[in-house]
């Protein structure tokens, strides 16, 4: 295997670290630059004792500006910085001819008024919006082996799309009935010095937060709109657990008529049953994080509720990985030609 | 204040532990008799050392029988058996003149035929059925004043009736698309000795279960369809969580036409501003855990989500005080003719 | 019982609260000032929510200085402020005739050149540490009944002197061989927003800190030394442990010669047998923080090792009420001459 | 590499467990046999969901006795049994030309009485005790290599004899003098249905337990032993900790005259600054137990505590890895003569 010469922008947080993890193992990663302005100078062993003994670990934090990290001869940027940075960087790396895979928010969107919506401003790089391919491999596996300008998933979404995506395409279920509640684990809210974070704040506490127009509903609701093939509004309440990471989705949807179990589990089977990452449970399956923490996995189960009429999903998956740097990393393995599941 | 005699039958779950310490501190109490075969003859501060040293702490645990804890004098018995076994003392200490309050969820049903559905065999003792009150005491105050045997409601109903009655009752929702889900602590799977609930198997670990059709439904449906004035079906899924205590339940329901967050406010308000265990946070508020742990109140907040036209109702409370315990107090304090808060 | 006037100066951490929450059910209190500036102008109902339709819910926080809470007509003052503010308000309240309990370090230590060598600055108010009793009630009963400055102690210091004193007076053990391991609760790092006390970097982690001279020691070794009638150095390390109260202290010393279990028992018994807050629980006990939590209780359990000589004991109390704010309380009913186990 | 075949046998607690995760993922392991009778008939996936769409997911568990892991061809097998089951299997499978790794206690104690006196039995098979290696591998490395009967360190052991056996072997402390407090997380209780290891009775709770006389004891202080060149007697709390998996320990020792930090620190890079599993964290590092978990790495950190003459060490593995199923593997990696670190 060829090593394809990498670079983590913003690598302070919960997803970057996560992300260095991953590519510390993995065989056709060479890390040649890690920027952190908080870090600077420091290297990853340094910050992260952790990471002590890896490969990789004397690599030094550098305040590197988008040229330097063009210069550092990185062919693929990973960007894992705070919302409304990535553009800074997305630009000028992409015209340096490096390819960028972007964990935040900020090129998810391709309405830019859906984002002016719900982000609060203008986005600062509309003309990248049209670039970018949402970056959930089991839809867009496809388009993101020739994209240069990736916009991975959030969390919250990829737990709730994949297991919504295949019964919109199939018409099992009606649109305008979805209400989601979520449960994240603590590291959801990043690595911030905030009193609501705090270890006495979250543990033996459970409570729901930014109901009820959280700012994943944009992209879980352009997803969800575009399965559909008309435009879906959903509810989703997500809520804050003592956890350090995963989250599980709980899905509410009215079925058809006359769809049962028996097509759900086919439509579900139909869309994942040879994907790597989605394992399917079934109609007498669980979704829990303990199953999927530190793993690339989704779980997804489901039950027919005859007495309303309805379907329940069920879905788990860790925050970190499957919900941020694990599918990144999953489309980093497609840009490169690797097999999907190297390093994971 | 005089004291009342009281026994407790069945004390060696969380909730008749929990049921211990409020009875210890309360004023009104004179604790006679309680019952435990696996501990009989050892004292409460023998099996709990947390309650040495409070008053009550050497009552000695018996292996009475019906016949015994009438035999003590008691002249109030609460009962906190497990499923299935309250009506073996419920009959014979109602004939023996007590006041019978049963934690479990053995009357809580009015309709045997509900009741086997929903645990899967007939009633044995119909009959006491009609005379039991279902003891929530925000609902039904005066007929829980005069009652001799009293139903009280379980943790996941409580969180759930509480915040939707008001709405029903003023027909501001649309009863037939209710959706539930709730998230307990871990005491709400009891004391049992199961690898499920070990400490490994759930910290860590978030998981719906009981789906699509846990038992207390047939208690939450009966009750909501009381308020409505029409049979009402929801779906509900409760979820596990590693805290000890404590139950976040968050509620969707679509809206009447042309209702919003004023009409939710004012029927909330109208319903509970007096009411001494209900906080009322309102549409900017948040239910959580945090802040009813330990206590016999319950937070409910909400909010209008106009994207989709429903409501959503957050709820909080400590599952095993206004739960359970501290519930079943509350109506053993207006049994009492006491004042409705005293000793909790 | 005749109302006294209280203030409550700096209570915006863990402490403050579980101090105001004390005081809230207190008999014997009138809360007239509570001080913060973080958050002056609030109520306490608003800045926690927990504390809402409760006594005194509605005081305001105000950023009072030293002369408005003598204006405001408190006869008690509680200092729960960070370190090193405390002698800005002892000195004018004591002056204006109020009594102070301070729950910092600033009075504990006798020796001002002591304070200097473990907290790194001169004692601002030398003259006050003559003044002040250290608040042991256990150990300095009488004199706090009549002090006017009390320097209520520290959670470590509490959970070590308690178990040790008896020892020492009655020369069982050898002073110079005591190691002790604490482990505390994250809340004894206090409501701090610091990226090392959150939730995610508490959360499945434990870890020592303050190695090897926690600031502590200083006052510890003060107590010991007194006990001892010799000077005492011991060794000290604290942990940090993912539960938000409580500190388990298990100590080490050498047994004197031809000392056992009878003699450890009987030194214990004898210092402790009546007092309210210290259980025995004697050589086959266990110190769990399960059994305090939210209490003022201390649970002190021993073993004679007798391979090694040394006696191994293990104490629990919850760092936030006997280790705090209860103990304060104790201290504040001796010195309105109530029962001292009122309110708590 | 050359697969080895590979039996394990009963694996249904939380070190077989973690021993298949590790297994699953080796490049040198060919799994032939997995026993179980509680899971016989189950496959690895359907007994543990989160092992599916894993290598060897679909391996049954079978009850087999001696013979049958014989038939099954395997070479090496690693015994995963309760306490005082290992010598069943030990004996035929030696016999029957396969190489043992036993993660149990019954064949690390060298001398008969010590086992008798400590696990309260006689030894089964005093016979074998002489062939077995104390599997070690920073101290038995060579052993290792040509033995046919390992006997894997229990998680306790590990995290203490580590730090202490090159200050033993250099004489800078006085190993009279020594005592340990150590913090366990709950999986090292093991997979079992006790009231004692629910969630509830752990969590928010913090507890000694199995003091003075852990049966742990007895191979810590027969290493101690051989690595002072004289009996060595020590002082060994354990604490139960509400994390998942991971164990600190806070060791205290007299320094030798004149014995400082530079002589500690030497001693210890002397004896591991080139072991792949050992990182030494230096007079100002901690040990935490998030920064090992999930590793088979041990951090070790220490400190001169010049007012007390002693050193304070300080370390961090995970118990369920370095202390059981990872350090075995190390072995079994030595074993078959491939690079140490493969597969962890």
């Amino acid at each position: 295997m060829n090593l394809v010469k990498v670079a983590v922008v913003g690598a302070s947080g919960y997803s970057g670290q996560e992300l260095i993890r991953i590519l510390m193992r993995h065989p056709g990663v060479d890390l040649v630059c890690v920027t952190s302005r908080q870090f600077a100078g420091q290297s990853i062993a340094e910050v992260y004792p952790r990471f002590q003994h890896h490969r990789f670990a004397q690599v030094k934090f550098s305040a590197s500006d988008a040229a330097a990290v063009v210069a550092s001869g990185a062919e693929v940027a990973f960007l894992a910085l705070p919302h409304g940075l990535a553009h800074e960087y997305a630009k000028p790396l992409l015209e340096g001819g490096l390819r960028v895979i972007d964990l935040s928010a900020d090129f998810r969107i391709k309405d830019p008024a859906v984002f002016q919506e719900f982000y609060g401003e203008a986005h600062p790089a509309p003309e990248l919006l049209s670039q970018s391919v949402y970056g959930l491999p089991e839809v867009y596996r496809e388009q993101i082996r020739t994209s240069h300008l990736i916009a991975s998933p959030g969390c919250y979404p990829t737990s709730i799309l994949l297991p919504l995506i295949p019964l919109l395409k199939t018409r099992l279920i009606n649109p305008a009935t979805i209400a989601v509640s979520s449960m994240s684990g603590v590291s959801g809210a990043g690595r911030k010095a905030e009193i609501a974070y705090l270890f006495c704040e979250c543990n033996e506490s459970v409570r729901a937060y930014g109901v009820p127009k959280h700012r994943h509903l944009s992209e879980i609701e352009q997803e969800l709109s575009l399965a559909a093939g008309t435009p879906v509004v959903i509810s989703f309440t997500p809520h804050l657990i003592p956890v350090n990471r995963g989250i599980v989705s709980t899905i509410y949807a009215d079925l058809a008529p006359g769809v049962g179990a028996a097509e759900i589990t086919a439509a579900l089977e139909g869309a994942y049953k040879d994907e790597p990452f989605v394992r399917l449970q079934g109609v007498a399956g669980s979704a829990d994080i303990k199953n999927v923490a530190h793993t690339n996995f989704i779980d997804i189960a489901w039950r027919h509720d005859a007495r309303t009429g309805r379907v329940v999903l069920l879905s788990a998956e860790d925050n970190l990985v499957k919900g941020a740097s694990g599918q990144a990393v999953q489309s980093f393995n497609l840009l490169c030609g690797w097999p999907e599941t190297e390093g994971l």
